[in-house]
This record gives structure tokens, sequence and C-alpha cells, in this order.
């Protein structure tokens, strides 16, 4: 079955508000085998409404329909329904009961307006909701079944787990959709596109139908893979197979297959691996300790980061000569390495990270341009260091400068620190 | 004019994934007087694309197209483009040249799918993209303009920009959507809103019309102002005018009036003063100093960070006594002042800030629970600090007390360091 979800409102055609309802109904409509094929927002106009609606019953077989149920005239949702399907709307007594209950309760009386919300189209179920003042509907019309639900989440969501568990189930048939996304670092679009071509055609023919989408965020790679099946078995093991095959074809580039961020990646192995870790920034500012912090208990294993933007406090913090940067400049290798073993050696800890670079807009030169950025890591027995160029504003600078570090960390570890768990190790924490 | 926006792209019909391109593209459209007035997402599906294409061509003026103009099978924006409109494909080899050349500057050769981006539909003008590969397109149609963009918002946002500024405005009408946004730190919504109705209510029967939104983000409040006007002149001053009884109402709660946000603010305030700045983060963990650092230029302010999640770290690196400590915990007051002390001695700066606070989901306790956060700062001849309780998930917290902090460095130079040059002081740096 196929859905289409129309929110109503016309604050949602400003710059300033996004829908974020539909995601709630997209995932319940998941759930039960329920595709979403199109989302609309339209606003409070009820001849751009009764257009919308009108496409959105020719080709959906579910159509979810989002606010414009209150009381006042702007909310045209009843109105437009009832004169697209030609059901006229009738009062019903009980539901000004029950609204007029709702207001004395708050020792209020209730408006003139709130009549409004006790109109139902002749025909349509009602929807009980217990957070707010308007009913919900449900309409059965040629196989095609319409729901109206009111905007504010905490009346939604009660009232459309409802609607899913006791009308929609019974009728979708046992479908359901299973996903996975792996989540790609180091590697371009087409060149993740080009390795899994092969597999994605290996399974285009194969039922269940495979439907996978790559998607590039802040400079990184998703791969979304998903299956509409009715059995949760075979579908989870056929994820599971694919998600495999792409993750051995891509090699160590794919970091995550449940959705974790690498932040979360690189925290459970250190965790796993009881190392500690320390930071020294200087072009990302504080960005990689914030975003290793944005995880719970990262103060196991992050001892501590310094953003060191002046060479003073490069030399105070980290020990890094000055001839070192007087000779090489504070964007250098030998200054990224000194960096980190610095901040290794002071913290006491067995990674240590450096990170020097420019991240504009001013500050580039011809032989180290806005972009550069040298990444370094320490652990005993040596470091390793890389030169990166990254492109985009200052901010995207700063994110792939971040995230190339924690990618460094976790290479690093998937060879040099196997997890200890299972290869019979101890949790005992080295002593680098 | 009235204009509907298309977002293409499977992955926004997940629950992952929500359009906030539209939010830019609305933003520009507003500027030149047109009125979205539907907004629809759709898949990779070439009829389900064709559908919602048709009915926007019918009852629009101008179409915005987003997404699908990638290399790969899923990228199908051009093929319905054409399709639809019956234009035909045709291949641009000055494009694949400059892909190519592209491809080139970073070392890599041009994968045989990127050929797909140089088909254009015969009769459609090329939209320069300096931040990919895929070009836009420019379509004119019985009266009808139907614009096409790639969807990294880097790549969409300067090529919408030129769209606008030499193909829209020129046909649009005179009228213009005119904005302020006031932001405000350490205030409620309701206070907000209590404190700006007489205002409101005071300009609600005057043309233009202004139309006002209240916005809650992140645990700060927004007032947006807008006005439609055909006079650029009349708009601007009222909305100056509306502004500045409102920023006067709520006092030095407003930090901006446009649109910059508080690190910013923060920054130019520091700048003009010639004071410099370095920071000791516990919960925060480095955002504070990365969110300044999102700043150009702030190395000229920002002197040193310092993230110390152990005691030993606030030790080391800040002097914090062991016994203070113990005595007082490391979320408490004292360890804050000499947090912020430490730092600015070390630093040799005017300006030290230290915060310390528990950013959950564990750790907290009944006398200090999840969101307790603790804000010092340090200066010549004395230290502020400030105990605050927030709530929310860890992120929240870790932006609201980031947010405090640098509100309370605002307030301090307000008071005690009016604007040097508005005071006829010099730009000398003071020895604090």
């Amino acid at each position: 079955m196929r859905a289409e979800i129309i929110a109503v409102g016309s604050e949602m055609l400003t710059p300033l508000r996004v829908d974020t309802n539909s995601l709630f109904v997209t995932e319940r409509l998941d759930e039960v085998g329920v595709q979403v094929r199109a989302k609309v927002v339209v606003g409070d106009r009820r001849e751009d409404l009764a257009v919308v609606l009108r496409s959105a019953l020719d080709r959906a077989d579910v159509v979810v329909v989002i606010g414009g149920l209150g009381p006042t005239e702007d909310d045209v949702t009843r109105d437009v329904v009832a004169d697209v399907l030609g059901m006229p709307l009738e009062e019903h007594p009980d539901l000004i009961e029950r609204i007029e209950r709702r207001f004395r309760a708050r020792g209020l009386e209730m408006p003139a307006i709130n009549r409004r919300q006790a109109m139902v189209p002749r025909g349509a179920a009602r929807l009980e909701n217990p957070n707010g003042t308007a009913a919900g509907l449900w309409i059965e019309r040629e196989g095609r079944y319409l729901v109206l639900l009111p905007g504010p989440p905490r009346e939604l969501e009660p009232m459309f787990e409802a609607v899913v568990r006791d009308r929609l189930a019974p009728v979708t048939g046992a479908a359901r959709t299973y996903r996975r996304v792996l989540k790609i670092t180091g590697r371009s679009e087409s060149h993740v596109d080009e390795t899994a071509q092969p597999i994605y055609t290996k399974w285009a023919g194969v039922d269940p139908t495979l439907d996978t989408t790559i998607l590039a965020v802040q400079g990184q790679i998703e791969l979304h893979l998903s299956i509409l099946d009715t059995s949760r078995e075979r579908a989870e093991e056929r994820l599971d197979r694919i998600a495999g095959e792409l993750a051995t074809a891509l090699g160590p580039a794919v970091y995550s297959a449940d959705g974790r961020g690498l932040e979360e990646v690189v925290g459970e192995m250190l965790r796993t691996r009881a190392l500690r870790i320390a930071v020294a920034e200087s072009c990302t500012g504080g960005l990689l300790a914030s975003r290793l912090t944005d995880v719970a208990g990262s103060s196991d294993y992050l001892e501590r980061a310094v953003v060191c933007y002046s060479n003073r406090a490069k030399t105070d913090l980290l020990g890094v000569p000055e001839a070192l940067i007087r000779e090489h400049g504070a964007v250098s290798a030998p200054v990224a390495v000194a960096m980190a073993t610095g901040i290794r050696d002071r913290a006491g800890v067995e990674i240590g990270v450096g990170i020097t670079g420019i991240a504009g807009p001013a500050g580039g030169s011809d032989a180290k341009p806005v972009g550069t950025v040298m990444i370094a890591m320490a652990f005993a027995g040596g470091s390793l260091v890389g030169r990166h160029q990254f492109i985009g504003s200052r901010q995207l600078i700063k994110f792939q400068a971040a995230q190339a570090a924690l990618d460094l960390v976790r290479r690093w570890m998937l060879e040099e620190q196997p997890d200890r768990l299972e290869t019979g190790g101890t949790r005992a924490r080295p002593r680098g």
C-alpha cells in the first residue's frame, strides 16, 4: 500500500518552520508496510488544500492529513474534506458536550467558535483525542483510507498509534518495512556508488525487493537499504547479508551499519579496548572534543582536550618547540605530530591527537590553501600524520577535519588494537 | 506570483530526514515577493515525480525542483523534466570538460556515470554551479518558470541567490517581504510574548501589515517580524522602529536584531574592546570553544581553551587545588571560579571563563541533578559565578550552558566595558 501525507498550515510555508510530524507518521506507517510516496505541505487556503487532497486521493491508498482541525476560520480541513468527498457536515451533540466538559474542567466556558470542532462529515468515524478538543476522523472510500489528525504532536501521536493498531494494521497485510543505514567516510559518492552497483544488481531481481538510496551529508556518504517483506526473519537476514557484502566491498571505509555516528563508534571502540584519548586542536577549535563529549559516558575515555589557537599556547600547553613552528610553520606535519605527542605525554594516556590547519576564509596561501589540515596521532611507540585538503565553509572544514581525525583513530584501532574482548584479551588498561 | 517547491529524494520520505533546503528557498523567494503556496517531497520514482511536477506546473508561476541532478541511476530529475515538458535531452561537451576538470583538480579520473550530468533539455538555460558537478537549469514555458537545483546546500544556495537576482527579480512585481529577527536569551517564551503584545497591538491596524511569529529554538526565543511592501524605505523604517520598541521593552535580553548568533555578537564585542578570552570547559566539552571558533577571525581574541573532563586535568592545566575539588565537588561554584581564574592567569588574557556541570544522562544527584551547571567568569579585579539548572538532552544542556556563558561575558562587557570606540577611548589593549 502507498501513502501520501498532507500537512496543513501556513506557518510551515515560511522560512521559519518545517513539518516534523510526518517523520513520526512515516515511522508508524513503515511498521505496517505502508510506503510513503509523497509528502505535501499546504497553507490554510481552501482551494489549495482541495487541489492537493484530490490528487492525493487519486494516487494513494492511504492519505493522512495533519492539522487544520482547530476552531478558527483558518482551520479548513473539515470543510474541504466534506466538499471534496461530497459528504455533508453534521453537528455531533455529544462532541459539543465533550468539548464543553474540557473547558469546564479548566474553569472556562467554551467559546462559541469551538462548536465548529463538533462538525463531522456524514459517514466518517471519529478518532478519540485524549489530549485536546479536536477529534480525528477516519473515512473509507472505494478501498482508500483517509485519516485526519490534529497538528500538535502530543495530540497526534497517541491518536495515530491507535489508528495504525486498530484500523490500518488489519487491512495492510503482513508486509513491513525493514531498514539499514551504512555510514562511510573517506570515499566519494561516485566511488561508493560504483563499488555498490554490482551488489545492488545482484539483488535487484530477487524477491523481496531491495530499495537503495545513496546520500552525501557534510562530505560523508550514507547508503540506505530497505526491504518490504511479510517475514521479519527473512528481511532482517537479507539486509544483514547485503549490508555485509557492501561492508566487505567497501572495506573499513564503512564505520557504522546501525545508525551510530563516528564519535559513538570511536567512543565504543576506545571503551572496549580500555584506551584513553586526549586531543590538541587548532583549526577545529574544540569541535572534535565537543563531538566526543556528545556521547554519554565519554568522560571514561576522554582525559582532556586543548584548543591552542596561539603559538604560545602550543608551546605552553603541549611543549611544541618554538623553533619547530618557526622552521615549518604552525600548519605543518611536524607541528601536528608534536601536538599529538605533547598532549599524549602530558595527559598520560594511550592516544594523542593533534590537528592544525586553515579553516578559512582568510589565512590561506598557494602552498597551503584554505582547507589544508594536518592531522596526527601519537601512540606507544610511534605516530601517524596525514595532510588533507578539504573544501567548503569554515564550519564544513572544521567538521570534515574532526571526522578525519576520528577516522584515523578508528582505523588505527582496527589494525593495531583488535577488539580485546573478541580476541580473548582482558579489559586491563594498557600503559603506553 | 505563487511558487511551489518540489524536493526530490527517497531519503526525505524516510523517518530519518526532513527537507530543509526549502526554508532557504522560501526566504529568497520572500525577498522578491513570491509566495510559496505548497511544498512537496517526492521519492526517486520517475512516475511519482512526473505526477507532482505536472500538477505544480498547473497551478504555480514558479516551480523550484531541488535534488535528483547527481550522476547516479537514482537521479531522475533531468529525465522526468525532459519528458514532462517534451524537451529532448542533449549532451553538452563543455559540461563534460568542466566536470572532468573538477575531478582532475583532485587527482581523480571522472567516472563514466558522471557524463549523465552533462545532459541538458533542449532550450533550457544552464545555471553555473561553482561548488559541484551538477549544473542547475532554468526553463521558461508559457509564462511559468521552472528552476532545477542540486540538493547539497552549499551548491544550491549560491546558485539560487544568483537565479533570484538575475532572473526572478526582473519578472516579479515591486512588493518584497522585509524581515527582522530579534534573538533573546534568558527569558521564557510567555514572558517575551507578554512584553511584546502591547507593541504588536499598537501596530496591528497600521498599513502595511506587520506579521509576527514567536519561536522557541533550543531554549532560546526568537521574535520574527515581517512586512510585505512595495517601498523598501518605508518597510525598513517601520521594521527598525518596531524592532527598536521591542528591544527597549525587552532590555539587554535581546542580543541580536540582525540574525547574528551569540558567538558572533560576543566575538565582535571582544574585538571592538580589544579584549582576549580563554575558556576552561568541563561539561560543555569543547562546545563553547567550537562555537567561538565558528566565527572567522576568532583567533584574534580566543587565546586558548581547555577541556578538562578529569579532575587531574583541572589541577594540571588550570591549577585548581585538589583540596578545593575534594571539599566542594567538581561541580561547584568555587571550582568554576578557580577554573576561570586559572585559565585567565595561564593564558595571560583579560577574560577567563570556567564551566563545570552535569550534562547527563547519568551523574546527577538530589542536590545536583542532571542539568546543574556552574558558570564563572574571571576578569581584572574580580569574578562572577552563577548556578544554572537546564533541562533537555545532553546536547541541549551543553548548548544552553555555552549560551549562558557567552551571555555572561556579553552582559559584563555591556556594563563594565562599554564600547571603547563609541565612548572615545582607544583601541589599546588593556592589561588585566
